[in-house]
């Protein structure tokens, strides 16, 4: 049982918390931005709440960070009242924010400074794996830190694994996203082209969805997707973020993406019909629309 | 036990027809455009071979045809030797060709004409699928002749399902060449960027693959994209014959496929980096040519 502090109850961070405190057995102090959230998680987990990120964060051993951009990041971290001014030598810093491996390498910087060591550990699974506890947590960092920090964030994962140095969690995250944009335009255009052509789509996908043809995506959107339902998942406004993380890292480690680029610019499209909190699985209503 | 024919001994024939003979325990006929095939086959299964597709199909119950395109299809069914000069009323002509919808319609109206049955059924799983009698099968016709045909296809398929009318197989088969597209450049794009960033690949496929990133190409392909080997599939020269059955149905259909289109014309640069027979994984390479 450790001493833990985490920052960010959105609707990733609020049940990874929850499970720290539950299923971890962590002694767990929180920060909200909108402080009525914090004392929400309180009230339902029964830890303790703090006025700002560093009060919350003083005497951890473990202090989570889960919020929505590096601007954000860096505010609740080196920001005046963020975790580094009060966290204390040896805890260790986890950042479960979907970020840019240049603000990991920042922050390890930083965190190096106090003496603090960092992982930056984004996650996949959506709120339904914050949820259930399952997550996949993608790390980068020292092997005695991540070594030490496992056990830790194993209340909320399935998976967790050391990828490299730090950013390396992000680079793999960002691997992931790259992964679906073209999973998902791919799949996207199969159902509207079954469609046009009369198929059924559910039975198509029974025949070919252990094949070549399939996907994680595939079991797990079609039939939503068919049914023209986009509220089951990651939000456009969400992956648009991600994919414009991805296309910035791209400028500086050289790869080419023409897939990648494209889908976010159709993602563009989907936000303009007003698909902003639609999931991404929504790419088919823009093939659809008038 | 049936009397059936086998036309086309190419890589996905001359196993498959192999399967009717040896796992059927059919009488087997076959004929090859190249009769030098057609002779090594029945010499290593020992079925018998004809002069023409004709005289190959004479007296048979099922017909299997299995050929390069459109053109090929109309040459050994309608044409002056093809089968249906010969079929007798009642049989049942089964095309395994990838080819078009409308071919698909044209070769049922012919059929009809002599009494003849037909079921357009495209295969996917590739040679190793072919070798190993574990296709997928996708039909396109009527119940009641599906119900008679499928005891015999099952000689070399592990899944056999009706779709629909006359054309449903071949729609199906699109379907799934889409997704592939989708798919394998959203890989090669992810696993490029991996590598620009130097991730190890294999550990981001640990972490990833069975979360919303996951597919069959990552699970399947992974390893050789890594290594840079492209001899362990499906041909880009057969992959953009798919692709351009594809495109030309959805100016029928209406449907809208601009990453499928777009990733017709990277292979098409695979072609001109002399990529022809390398296998659909390849769009890796293209990202990575200097």
């Amino acid at each position: 049982m450790a001493k833990v502090a985490f920052i960010g109850l959105g609707v990733m961070g609020f049940p990874m918390a929850g499970h720290l405190k539950q299923k971890g057995g962590h002694d767990v102090a929180v920060y909200n931005r909108t402080a009525a959230k914090a004392a929400d998680w309180a009230a339902k987990f029964g830890g303790t709440t703090g006025a700002t990120p560093a009060e919350a964060a003083r005497d951890a051993d473990f202090v989570f960070t889960c919020v929505g951009n590096d601007d954000d990041l860096r505010s609740v971290t080196t920001g005046a009242t963020g975790v580094l001014s009060s966290m204390k030598a040896g805890a260790i810093l986890i950042d479960n924010t979907t970020a840019s491996a240049e603000v990991a390498r920042e922050l390890e910087a930083a965190a190096k400074e106090k003496g603090v060591h960092f992982i930056d550990a984004p996650v996949s699974g959506g709120q339904a794996g914050a949820e259930g506890g399952v997550l996949t947590v993608m790390c980068g960092g020292e092997q005695a830190i991540f070594d030490k920090a496992k056990p830790v964030i194993d209340a909320y994962a399935r998976m967790v694994g050391l990828m490299g140095p730090v950013g390396s969690g992000q680079l793999t995250k960002m691997m992931n996203q790259i992964c679906i944009a073209g999973i998902v335009q791919g799949l996207s255009e199969a159902i509207h082209f079954g469609k046009q052509s009369g198929l059924d789509i559910e039975k198509v996908v029974d025949v070919i969805s252990k094949g070549a043809a399939g996907s994680w995506q595939m079991e797990n959107r079609h039939k939503t997707m068919d049914q023209g339902k986009y509220d089951f998942g990651f939000a456009v406004d969400w992956m648009r973020k991600d994919l414009d993380i991805v296309l910035t890292e791209s400028r500086r480690n050289g790869a080419k993406l023409p897939l990648t680029a494209l889908v976010d610019q159709f993602y563009g499209d989907v936000q303009a019909m007003g698909g902003n909190r639609w999931d991404t699985s929504s790419l088919l209503a823009r093939l659809e629309r008038k």
